[in-house]
């Protein structure tokens, strides 16, 4: 195990008081609480003294562990002394500034500390009246979202988990517009369930695969539709695609439109493809996943222009607006859809408020829920819809910055536009400038050393081929400096590999 | 809004320091958290200062706050007022000692202090590397709960959030074994899909529907098998149900057995339906999302007989297992069967460990995770497996003590069994023995009055038509008095109703 880095500043003993009955009593809570409050701020001030990508070899955090339950129970201090010793060596930064790997996401003080009371006050709100301060409060925070996003009143917003969740929703709700009473009769029997088709395209997200595996459509059912040179949806291609499919006799259903792709934050011509949506009665749903915080800053309204004629828009707070996992925001045209699609109240959920109450359950495969828009709200607010913007608007700018710094170097290329927050690049020397294969192997070999060396983080992607960096940046604490060490530690790496 | 509680401990101004950009300053999040902990002990030790079920009227929340996000931001001690001013009165609080409904549940304090450290760390489990710790810790904390409850190693175990996804996946599999290939295909263009056939009992929770409904099965695919006088599945009744199917050219999938159904926790019986299943080569899949616990209490081992044999269980320690939501166990014996059904990677998260490593992101159609496990090992670990025992084993004392008193009073009647730790019962006076509707009637006046009331909170069900008061038991700091308490308020309240 990699032993304690100089200036963590550890956990005091916690003495224990639980009877054999009954909670942890109050001034337990109180000392545990204050001594975990103490590490925390300190870890999310200081994350970056920590290897970012753990350093542990597979087996080696399970082999430390006991295999059995203790019999006795034992003292708070003493599990976070083991948290110390065997978990934290075996974390992977994902809150360290220069953790800069897939998105950078950023659990911010205030999201975490809601977080903690969401987690203390347990609420399960399925029903209104099992909790109506978490399904209003979800209502009041979304109709804030929706708003600094520059999304009309239509859109009404629900929270789930995860992204991959929340468009799992939207497409079982176009599958029972496109097949009404699907929920019944299920796919097998029906002649018009035959041959449907969801488009998007190439770069478009794995959770888009998973939703319509899962739905009983079957990965068949997914067209990748090309992209241009700056990794966009070509809506010419998927019209033409919707066309060969519909003459093949096949069901076009829905698009896929994504406003943020993972590899690249290319965003698809959405007014164009919300054209073709209404010219073949599809249902839209646009993947802003990772994208739709940056509408939230004036200049980059356009991320979202189009985004008003969806049926359905995902944008998931944990990505990019400084939330802790998880959150994610399905906003829908038509929730009555989802509600046909998923609403099923048992005797034992019944309930006699007024019809006009919301039921969060009715809209969600998943009947309970945690208190999430707490933490949403918390941050709106502590931050300020400026303070968000600030923000976001800061790491694009050094984004910018880090393009520029690529583009004047020699021996490194990029290889994507940077409409967001995301830089592609490699290293690619004059030397090697004809042999592709050899540029690949030097840019895996450039992030191996860069990983391992624990200062930096990034991950890769491939592009029309090509192995490529990707440089993502979204905490609230990277700063230009961050950005700048990155920077030299990745032209000396290239340089020796 | 309702007022402040006498006793409620308040928050403290926090000065504000945060700047133009980069998180809340480590001194800001010291005072918040040292603050909200306070809160959150003297909370968890007096919830039951509050009344029960929140005394808000529909709307009232979420006319009490702005309707757009604030242009500057504000200081936490403010959002904390709010908290007090408007989230408060609007909770449910489920951890009151005295909230009998649906299942009664517990955020313990060892729990919640681990869920605020997951927040924190934010770790995103999806792939080994991503967070070596929480993929580890997840294997190792399962198990603990596995060899707890007596299961073979042969069961795998995943985490996901609640039963409803469990369930899910488990009939996601399920249907990848009896159509192989049906991720590629879908269900449309296969003979051999048409009419699947899912058995649970008429007392099985809603998940199994909502699941077989978003795999695309269709609702009709749901049989609903007769139960016995103590509500557990009739296997005679199954195997008919089975057999009749068959004849007509259905084609059953899999049967779902509970283990403490939601009504009256009655429990199915297991190695009857496993005796069905193995005959008819079924996907044997176990919901013992609330009644597994029982079964780490030796006396209880029973209600997981038979449970070795299933191909599938669901345990959700965010039920009995003092963990706060979410998190919720899937044991599997074919985790292979999940990957093939799940299993997608795109090139930016493909990685170069060694093969033996699992990804987590591959057994479910969620790709994000935050580090459940976390909480469950600081439960398991604080308690002991004797400290879970104990509790538990006083929750069944509990009921079995209610279920005395009722039994002992004249006007009143046991609806149920009372195999765990929920009674069903209602009020039924001499005067009205043979007016079945205007005992209902009675029962729901009874209900509303003690909810209303607030010092308790009751949920209901029908049992055979029969309109019953359910009281669940399952907090850590649920006393006898408690439910002296209740008892009495309850005959008083019958009285006058």
């Amino acid at each position: 195990m990699t032993t304690r880095p100089a200036g963590d500043p550890g956990f005091p003993d916690i003495p224990r008081h639980v009877g054999p009955l009954g909670d942890m009593p109050a001034d337990e809570f109180r000392a545990a609480g204050h001594a975990l409050v103490d590490w925390i701020a300190e870890y999310l001030q200081h994350a970056e003294r920590y290897p970012v990508l753990a350093q542990v070899a597979p087996g080696e955090i399970a082999r430390s562990l006991p295999t059995q339950a203790p019999e006795e129970g034992e003292a708070f201090g003493d599990i976070l002394a083991d948290v110390e010793r065997v978990i934290v060596p075996g974390l992977t930064h994902w809150n360290s500034p220069t953790f800069f790997a897939y998105f950078s996401i950023c659990a911010s003080g205030p999201g975490v500390l809601a977080d903690f009371l969401s987690s203390a006050l347990n609420q399960q709100a399925m029903l209104w009246r099992t909790s109506p301060a978490a399904t209003e409060l979800e209502a009041v925070t979304l109709g804030w979202l929706r708003q600094l996003m520059g999304l009309p009143a239509a859109f009404e917003g629900v929270i789930y988990d995860t992204a991959s969740i929340s468009t799992l929703h939207a497409l079982a709700a176009a599958r029972e517009r496109a097949l009404r009473g699907v929920r019944r009769t299920g796919l097998a029997s029906r002649e018009d369930a035959r041959g449907l088709r969801v488009y998007c395209s190439e770069q478009a997200h794995s959770s888009v695969d998973k939703a319509v595996i899962l739905l009983g459509l079957g990965h068949d059912a997914v067209v990748k539709v090309p992209t241009d040179d700056a990794f966009r949806m070509d809506p010419v291609a998927l019209a033409a695609a919707i066309a060969d499919d519909r003459a093949a006799g096949h069901r076009p259903l829905a698009v896929v439109a994504t406003t943020g792709t993972t590899s690249t934050t290319s965003v698809d011509p959405v007014p164009a493809i919300a054209d073709v949506c209404e010219r073949e009665d599809l249902w839209l749903h646009v993947d802003a996943a990772y994208g739709g915080a940056a509408a939230i800053v004036p200049d980059m309204a356009w991320v979202l222009e189009g985004a008003d004629r969806a049926d359905s828009l995902v944008v998931n707070p944990h990505k990019w607006m400084l939330t802790p996992f998880d959150l994610s925001v399905l906003f829908c045209k038509d929730m009555e859809l989802l509600r046909e699609a998923f609403s099923l109240v048992p005797e034992y959920l019944t309930t006699s408020e007024a019809p006009e109450v919301r039921n969060l359950m009715d809209t969600g495969v998943q009947l309970g829920r945690r208190f999430r828009s707490l933490k949403l709200w918390f941050i709106l607010r502590y931050f300020g819809a400026d303070g968000m913007r600030t923000r976001i608007a800061e790491h694009l700018r050094l984004a910018q910055v880090l393009a520029g710094w690529i583009d004047a170097e020699p021996g490194f290329e990029r290889l994507a536009p940077v409409p967001m927050s995301v830089v592609c690049f490699r290293a690619c020397p004059r030397t090697l400038h004809d042999q592709p294969e050899a540029i690949d192997a030097l840019n895996e070999r450039l992030l191996l050393a860069l990983n391992t060396g624990g200062q930096i983080f990034l991950s890769h992607t491939k592009l029309r081929g090509a192995y490529a960096l990707r440089l993502a940046i979204g905490h609230a604490r990277t700063t230009e400096a961050h950005l700048a060490m990155a920077w030299q530690l990745i032209r000396e790496t290239a340089a020796r590999v």
